[in-house]
Protein backbone atom coordinates (compact mmCIF):
# COMPACT_ATOMS: atom_id res chain seq x y z
CA UNK A 1 0.00 0.00 0.00
CA UNK A 2 1.43 3.36 -0.95
CA UNK A 3 2.00 5.49 2.34
CA UNK A 4 0.43 9.11 2.27
CA UNK A 5 -0.01 11.34 5.18
CA UNK A 6 -2.80 13.45 4.26
CA UNK A 7 -4.91 15.59 7.03
CA UNK A 8 -8.57 16.51 5.95
CA UNK A 9 -11.04 17.63 8.53
CA UNK A 10 -14.46 16.69 9.21
CA UNK A 11 -16.97 18.57 9.95
CA UNK A 12 -19.26 17.29 12.61
CA UNK A 13 -20.54 17.95 16.21
CA UNK A 14 -21.23 14.45 17.15
CA UNK A 15 -17.95 13.06 18.51
CA UNK A 16 -19.16 9.70 18.66
CA UNK A 17 -18.89 9.83 14.51
CA UNK A 18 -15.73 11.41 14.78
CA UNK A 19 -14.34 8.96 16.30
CA UNK A 20 -15.36 5.98 14.14
CA UNK A 21 -14.71 7.94 11.37
CA UNK A 22 -11.24 8.54 12.27
CA UNK A 23 -10.24 5.12 13.07
CA UNK A 24 -11.20 4.15 9.38
CA UNK A 25 -8.87 7.04 8.05
CA UNK A 26 -6.05 6.06 10.07
CA UNK A 27 -5.99 2.50 8.79
CA UNK A 28 -6.40 4.09 5.29
CA UNK A 29 -3.19 6.70 5.94
CA UNK A 30 -5.23 9.40 6.11
CA UNK A 31 -5.57 11.72 9.48
CA UNK A 32 -9.21 13.11 10.28
CA UNK A 33 -9.30 16.49 12.65
CA UNK A 34 -12.31 17.20 14.41
CA UNK A 35 -13.64 20.43 13.33
CA UNK A 36 -16.99 21.35 15.49
CA UNK A 37 -18.29 24.53 14.07
CA UNK A 38 -22.16 25.62 13.77
CA UNK A 39 -23.46 24.51 10.50
CA UNK A 40 -27.49 24.14 9.09
CA UNK A 41 -28.56 21.17 7.77
CA UNK A 42 -31.16 21.43 5.16
CA UNK A 43 -34.32 18.88 5.09
CA UNK A 44 -34.34 16.90 2.34
CA UNK A 45 -34.71 13.29 2.07
CA UNK A 46 -31.38 12.81 0.26
CA UNK A 47 -28.32 12.34 2.71
CA UNK A 48 -25.94 12.57 0.31
CA UNK A 49 -27.51 16.50 -0.81
CA UNK A 50 -27.82 17.16 3.19
CA UNK A 51 -23.88 16.13 3.39
CA UNK A 52 -22.88 18.18 0.39
CA UNK A 53 -24.56 21.15 1.85
CA UNK A 54 -22.56 21.06 5.16
CA UNK A 55 -19.21 20.28 3.60
CA UNK A 56 -19.75 22.76 0.92
CA UNK A 57 -21.01 25.76 4.32
CA UNK A 58 -17.95 24.40 5.97
CA UNK A 59 -15.41 25.02 3.12
CA UNK A 60 -16.27 28.89 3.71
CA UNK A 61 -13.44 28.48 6.96
CA UNK A 62 -10.82 29.91 4.82
CA UNK A 63 -8.10 28.00 6.77
CA UNK A 64 -9.60 24.76 5.30
CA UNK A 65 -8.49 22.96 2.12
CA UNK A 66 -10.51 19.71 2.27
CA UNK A 67 -13.49 19.03 4.68
CA UNK A 68 -15.64 16.01 4.93
CA UNK A 69 -19.35 16.36 6.04
CA UNK A 70 -21.45 13.13 6.66
CA UNK A 71 -25.11 12.44 7.53
CA UNK A 72 -26.60 9.72 8.16
CA UNK A 73 -30.08 7.69 9.21
CA UNK A 74 -31.62 4.69 10.29
CA UNK A 75 -34.31 3.55 8.17
CA UNK A 76 -37.15 1.27 9.07
CA UNK A 77 -38.88 -0.96 6.30
CA UNK A 78 -42.14 -1.14 8.14
CA UNK A 79 -41.96 2.52 8.77
CA UNK A 80 -42.11 3.73 5.79
CA UNK A 81 -38.24 4.23 5.46
CA UNK A 82 -38.66 7.21 9.15
CA UNK A 83 -36.97 8.51 10.66
CA UNK A 84 -34.31 8.29 8.04
CA UNK A 85 -32.88 11.83 7.21
CA UNK A 86 -34.01 12.92 10.56
CA UNK A 87 -33.07 10.33 12.82
CA UNK A 88 -30.83 12.44 15.04
CA UNK A 89 -33.81 14.55 15.56
CA UNK A 90 -36.39 11.67 16.09
CA UNK A 91 -33.42 10.05 18.58
CA UNK A 92 -33.28 13.04 20.93
CA UNK A 93 -37.41 13.83 21.07
CA UNK A 94 -38.26 9.92 21.34
CA UNK A 95 -35.20 7.78 22.09
CA UNK A 96 -34.96 4.18 20.49
CA UNK A 97 -38.44 3.73 22.90
CA UNK A 98 -40.18 5.66 20.05
CA UNK A 99 -39.07 3.11 17.51
CA UNK A 100 -39.82 0.41 19.56
CA UNK A 101 -43.45 1.85 20.63
CA UNK A 102 -43.98 1.97 16.92
CA UNK A 103 -42.97 -1.37 15.82
CA UNK A 104 -45.47 -2.98 18.56
CA UNK A 105 -47.45 -5.75 17.02
CA UNK A 106 -45.38 -5.89 13.49
CA UNK A 107 -43.18 -8.56 12.48
CA UNK A 108 -41.62 -6.73 10.04
CA UNK A 109 -38.43 -5.80 11.89
CA UNK A 110 -36.08 -5.07 8.46
CA UNK A 111 -34.43 -1.70 8.49
CA UNK A 112 -30.70 -0.20 7.69
CA UNK A 113 -28.32 2.49 8.33
CA UNK A 114 -27.21 4.71 5.06
CA UNK A 115 -24.16 7.02 5.39
CA UNK A 116 -23.42 9.96 3.08
CA UNK A 117 -19.75 11.56 3.30
CA UNK A 118 -18.90 14.21 1.12
CA UNK A 119 -16.00 15.63 0.52
CA UNK A 120 -15.23 19.65 -0.50
CA UNK A 121 -12.19 20.85 -1.95
CA UNK A 122 -10.69 23.03 -4.62
CA UNK A 123 -11.62 19.47 -7.07
CA UNK A 124 -15.29 19.89 -6.29
CA UNK A 125 -17.41 18.29 -4.04
CA UNK A 126 -17.63 14.19 -4.60
CA UNK A 127 -19.86 12.12 -2.41
CA UNK A 128 -19.54 8.50 -0.71
CA UNK A 129 -22.19 6.46 0.42
CA UNK A 130 -22.27 3.07 2.74
CA UNK A 131 -25.68 0.97 3.96
CA UNK A 132 -25.88 -1.93 6.39
CA UNK A 133 -28.83 -3.73 6.55
CA UNK A 134 -30.13 -6.03 9.34
CA UNK A 135 -33.02 -5.88 11.63
CA UNK A 136 -34.62 -3.99 14.28
CA UNK A 137 -33.63 -5.54 18.04
CA UNK A 138 -37.19 -6.41 20.58
CA UNK A 139 -35.96 -4.45 23.15
CA UNK A 140 -32.02 -2.15 23.27
CA UNK A 141 -28.65 -3.46 24.13
CA UNK A 142 -25.47 -2.55 24.80
CA UNK A 143 -23.51 0.77 25.79
CA UNK A 144 -21.72 1.47 22.94
CA UNK A 145 -21.85 3.70 20.33
CA UNK A 146 -24.55 6.23 19.64
CA UNK A 147 -28.50 7.13 18.49
CA UNK A 148 -30.14 3.86 17.47
CA UNK A 149 -27.19 1.75 18.11
CA UNK A 150 -28.66 -0.39 21.09
CA UNK A 151 -31.75 -1.79 18.72
CA UNK A 152 -30.35 -2.27 15.42
CA UNK A 153 -28.59 -6.01 14.80
CA UNK A 154 -26.47 -5.78 11.84
CA UNK A 155 -27.31 -8.96 8.93
CA UNK A 156 -23.96 -9.83 9.06
CA UNK A 157 -23.01 -10.12 12.47
CA UNK A 158 -23.31 -12.31 15.37
CA UNK A 159 -26.92 -11.41 16.68
CA UNK A 160 -25.29 -8.84 18.80
CA UNK A 161 -26.43 -5.06 18.13
CA UNK A 162 -24.37 -2.16 17.56
CA UNK A 163 -24.52 -0.79 21.17
CA UNK A 164 -22.64 -4.42 22.14
CA UNK A 165 -19.87 -4.01 20.15
CA UNK A 166 -17.00 -1.66 20.26
CA UNK A 167 -15.65 0.88 17.50
CA UNK A 168 -13.58 -1.64 15.62
CA UNK A 169 -15.94 -4.62 15.98
CA UNK A 170 -18.73 -1.88 14.23
CA UNK A 171 -16.20 -0.66 12.26
CA UNK A 172 -15.89 -4.07 10.35
CA UNK A 173 -19.79 -3.84 9.22
CA UNK A 174 -20.93 -0.07 9.67
CA UNK A 175 -22.46 2.31 6.99
CA UNK A 176 -20.11 5.02 8.28
CA UNK A 177 -17.00 2.73 7.69
CA UNK A 178 -18.06 1.50 4.24
CA UNK A 179 -18.67 5.33 2.88
CA UNK A 180 -15.52 6.64 4.79
CA UNK A 181 -13.69 3.99 3.71
CA UNK A 182 -14.74 4.91 -0.20
CA UNK A 183 -13.78 8.56 0.09
CA UNK A 184 -10.52 7.31 1.72
CA UNK A 185 -9.54 5.06 -1.11
CA UNK A 186 -10.60 8.10 -3.23
CA UNK A 187 -8.51 10.82 -1.58
CA UNK A 188 -5.48 8.89 -1.70
CA UNK A 189 -5.51 9.10 -5.62
CA UNK A 190 -7.51 12.32 -6.27
CA UNK A 191 -6.56 14.79 -3.36
CA UNK B 1 -60.44 50.73 8.61
CA UNK B 2 -57.46 52.79 6.18
CA UNK B 3 -58.51 50.93 3.01
CA UNK B 4 -55.14 49.06 1.39
CA UNK B 5 -54.28 47.00 -2.00
CA UNK B 6 -51.65 45.24 -1.70
CA UNK B 7 -50.31 41.88 -3.04
CA UNK B 8 -47.40 39.66 -1.52
CA UNK B 9 -46.27 36.55 -2.50
CA UNK B 10 -46.42 33.82 -0.54
CA UNK B 11 -44.12 30.90 -1.20
CA UNK B 12 -45.29 27.55 0.07
CA UNK B 13 -45.60 24.23 -1.96
CA UNK B 14 -48.39 23.34 0.34
CA UNK B 15 -51.54 24.38 -1.48
CA UNK B 16 -53.70 24.15 1.96
CA UNK B 17 -51.56 26.47 3.91
CA UNK B 18 -51.87 28.88 0.63
CA UNK B 19 -55.54 28.96 1.14
CA UNK B 20 -56.30 29.18 4.27
CA UNK B 21 -53.97 32.87 4.57
CA UNK B 22 -54.94 34.07 1.52
CA UNK B 23 -58.89 34.26 3.33
CA UNK B 24 -56.86 35.79 6.44
CA UNK B 25 -55.23 37.89 4.35
CA UNK B 26 -57.94 39.11 2.11
CA UNK B 27 -59.76 39.38 5.54
CA UNK B 28 -57.11 42.47 5.94
CA UNK B 29 -57.23 43.94 2.39
CA UNK B 30 -53.62 42.22 1.69
CA UNK B 31 -53.79 39.90 -1.74
CA UNK B 32 -51.40 36.58 -1.03
CA UNK B 33 -50.34 35.07 -4.62
CA UNK B 34 -48.93 32.02 -4.40
CA UNK B 35 -45.20 31.42 -5.07
CA UNK B 36 -44.38 27.47 -5.63
CA UNK B 37 -41.13 27.62 -6.14
CA UNK B 38 -38.22 24.80 -5.17
CA UNK B 39 -36.36 25.86 -1.79
CA UNK B 40 -34.71 23.98 0.62
CA UNK B 41 -35.70 24.34 4.78
CA UNK B 42 -32.99 23.76 6.46
CA UNK B 43 -33.42 21.63 9.80
CA UNK B 44 -33.79 23.38 13.20
CA UNK B 45 -35.91 23.76 16.06
CA UNK B 46 -36.67 27.17 15.80
CA UNK B 47 -39.91 27.42 13.44
CA UNK B 48 -38.81 31.06 13.25
CA UNK B 49 -35.46 30.38 11.61
CA UNK B 50 -36.80 27.97 9.48
CA UNK B 51 -39.15 30.42 8.17
CA UNK B 52 -36.48 33.23 7.78
CA UNK B 53 -34.24 31.18 5.59
CA UNK B 54 -37.51 30.22 3.13
CA UNK B 55 -38.45 33.59 2.76
CA UNK B 56 -34.72 34.87 2.17
CA UNK B 57 -34.10 32.60 0.13
CA UNK B 58 -37.58 33.24 -2.10
CA UNK B 59 -36.78 36.70 -2.41
CA UNK B 60 -33.67 36.24 -4.66
CA UNK B 61 -36.37 35.59 -7.33
CA UNK B 62 -35.92 39.42 -8.47
CA UNK B 63 -39.47 39.95 -9.33
CA UNK B 64 -40.56 39.95 -6.16
CA UNK B 65 -40.92 42.82 -3.45
CA UNK B 66 -42.04 40.86 -0.61
CA UNK B 67 -41.91 37.76 0.42
CA UNK B 68 -43.56 35.87 3.30
CA UNK B 69 -42.45 31.87 3.87
CA UNK B 70 -44.43 30.26 7.04
CA UNK B 71 -42.99 27.00 8.76
CA UNK B 72 -45.38 25.34 11.22
CA UNK B 73 -45.23 22.37 13.58
CA UNK B 74 -47.05 20.59 15.70
CA UNK B 75 -46.16 19.82 19.29
CA UNK B 76 -47.02 16.90 21.49
CA UNK B 77 -46.31 17.64 25.21
CA UNK B 78 -45.96 13.79 26.63
CA UNK B 79 -43.25 12.87 23.00
CA UNK B 80 -40.84 15.81 23.83
CA UNK B 81 -42.41 18.17 21.54
CA UNK B 82 -42.22 15.70 18.49
CA UNK B 83 -43.00 15.97 15.75
CA UNK B 84 -42.55 19.74 15.75
CA UNK B 85 -40.26 21.52 13.44
CA UNK B 86 -40.34 18.20 10.91
CA UNK B 87 -44.10 17.53 11.32
CA UNK B 88 -44.55 17.54 7.27
CA UNK B 89 -42.14 14.75 6.54
CA UNK B 90 -43.46 12.48 9.65
CA UNK B 91 -46.62 12.73 8.68
CA UNK B 92 -45.76 11.70 5.14
CA UNK B 93 -43.75 8.84 7.07
CA UNK B 94 -46.07 7.38 9.87
CA UNK B 95 -49.59 9.42 9.25
CA UNK B 96 -51.93 10.77 12.13
CA UNK B 97 -51.67 6.49 13.16
CA UNK B 98 -48.12 7.23 14.37
CA UNK B 99 -48.39 9.85 17.31
CA UNK B 100 -51.77 8.02 18.16
CA UNK B 101 -49.45 4.92 18.25
CA UNK B 102 -46.73 6.85 20.25
CA UNK B 103 -49.82 8.01 22.73
CA UNK B 104 -51.29 4.75 23.31
CA UNK B 105 -51.79 4.35 27.06
CA UNK B 106 -50.33 8.03 27.44
CA UNK B 107 -53.00 9.68 29.89
CA UNK B 108 -51.68 13.39 28.73
CA UNK B 109 -52.98 14.44 25.73
CA UNK B 110 -51.80 18.11 25.56
CA UNK B 111 -50.56 19.78 22.67
CA UNK B 112 -50.42 22.96 20.13
CA UNK B 113 -50.06 23.93 16.84
CA UNK B 114 -47.44 26.59 15.91
CA UNK B 115 -46.87 28.78 12.65
CA UNK B 116 -44.03 31.21 12.43
CA UNK B 117 -44.56 33.30 9.36
CA UNK B 118 -41.52 35.33 8.01
CA UNK B 119 -41.52 38.36 5.88
CA UNK B 120 -39.06 39.26 4.00
CA UNK B 121 -38.36 42.78 1.97
CA UNK B 122 -36.41 45.72 1.16
CA UNK B 123 -36.69 46.51 4.59
CA UNK B 124 -35.12 43.28 6.26
CA UNK B 125 -36.70 39.86 7.17
CA UNK B 126 -39.47 40.09 10.06
CA UNK B 127 -41.46 37.52 12.12
CA UNK B 128 -44.58 36.78 13.68
CA UNK B 129 -45.89 33.65 15.58
CA UNK B 130 -49.09 32.39 16.67
CA UNK B 131 -49.77 29.09 18.66
CA UNK B 132 -53.46 27.37 19.53
CA UNK B 133 -53.12 24.70 22.17
CA UNK B 134 -55.48 21.76 22.63
CA UNK B 135 -55.34 17.90 23.13
CA UNK B 136 -54.76 14.95 20.63
CA UNK B 137 -57.80 12.74 19.93
CA UNK B 138 -57.99 9.17 20.55
CA UNK B 139 -59.41 8.75 16.97
CA UNK B 140 -58.76 10.75 13.69
CA UNK B 141 -62.17 12.54 12.95
CA UNK B 142 -63.12 14.89 10.38
CA UNK B 143 -62.36 15.07 6.55
CA UNK B 144 -61.44 19.02 6.33
CA UNK B 145 -57.48 20.69 6.53
CA UNK B 146 -54.10 18.54 6.12
CA UNK B 147 -51.42 17.12 8.25
CA UNK B 148 -52.39 16.52 11.64
CA UNK B 149 -55.83 18.37 11.62
CA UNK B 150 -57.71 15.37 11.91
CA UNK B 151 -56.46 14.39 15.48
CA UNK B 152 -56.14 18.02 16.75
CA UNK B 153 -58.88 19.47 18.96
CA UNK B 154 -58.17 22.73 19.73
CA UNK B 155 -59.25 23.94 23.36
CA UNK B 156 -61.14 27.31 22.05
CA UNK B 157 -63.40 24.98 20.50
CA UNK B 158 -66.35 23.06 20.97
CA UNK B 159 -64.80 19.74 20.90
CA UNK B 160 -64.18 18.89 17.59
CA UNK B 161 -60.52 18.63 15.48
CA UNK B 162 -59.84 21.10 13.15
CA UNK B 163 -60.33 18.48 10.24
CA UNK B 164 -64.39 18.69 10.99
CA UNK B 165 -64.27 22.19 10.63
CA UNK B 166 -64.07 24.34 7.43
CA UNK B 167 -61.37 27.10 6.42
CA UNK B 168 -63.50 30.13 8.05
CA UNK B 169 -64.01 28.12 11.18
CA UNK B 170 -60.07 26.77 11.49
CA UNK B 171 -59.19 30.48 10.62
CA UNK B 172 -60.87 31.39 13.67
CA UNK B 173 -58.67 30.08 15.95
CA UNK B 174 -55.71 28.70 14.19
CA UNK B 175 -52.26 29.06 14.96
CA UNK B 176 -51.67 29.97 11.30
CA UNK B 177 -54.37 32.66 10.96
CA UNK B 178 -52.85 33.93 14.40
CA UNK B 179 -49.38 34.27 12.92
CA UNK B 180 -50.86 35.53 9.28
CA UNK B 181 -52.84 38.24 10.81
CA UNK B 182 -49.69 39.58 12.95
CA UNK B 183 -48.03 39.80 9.43
CA UNK B 184 -51.09 41.62 8.18
CA UNK B 185 -51.54 44.00 10.80
CA UNK B 186 -47.49 45.19 10.77
CA UNK B 187 -47.61 44.69 6.82
CA UNK B 188 -50.20 47.40 6.57
CA UNK B 189 -48.48 50.33 8.26
CA UNK B 190 -45.12 49.19 7.42
CA UNK B 191 -44.52 47.80 3.91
Amino acid sequence: MKEVSRVVQFSTKNKGKYEEAARVAASHGIQLVHLNVEKYEIQADDLAMIARVAAEQALKDPSAWAIVAEDAGFFVNALNGFPGPYSSYVYRQLGVGGILKLLQGVDERGAYFASAVACCSERGTFCFEGVVKGNVSLEPKGIHGFGFDPIFIPDMGDGRTFAEMDVDEKNRYSHRAIAFSKFCEWAKSSL
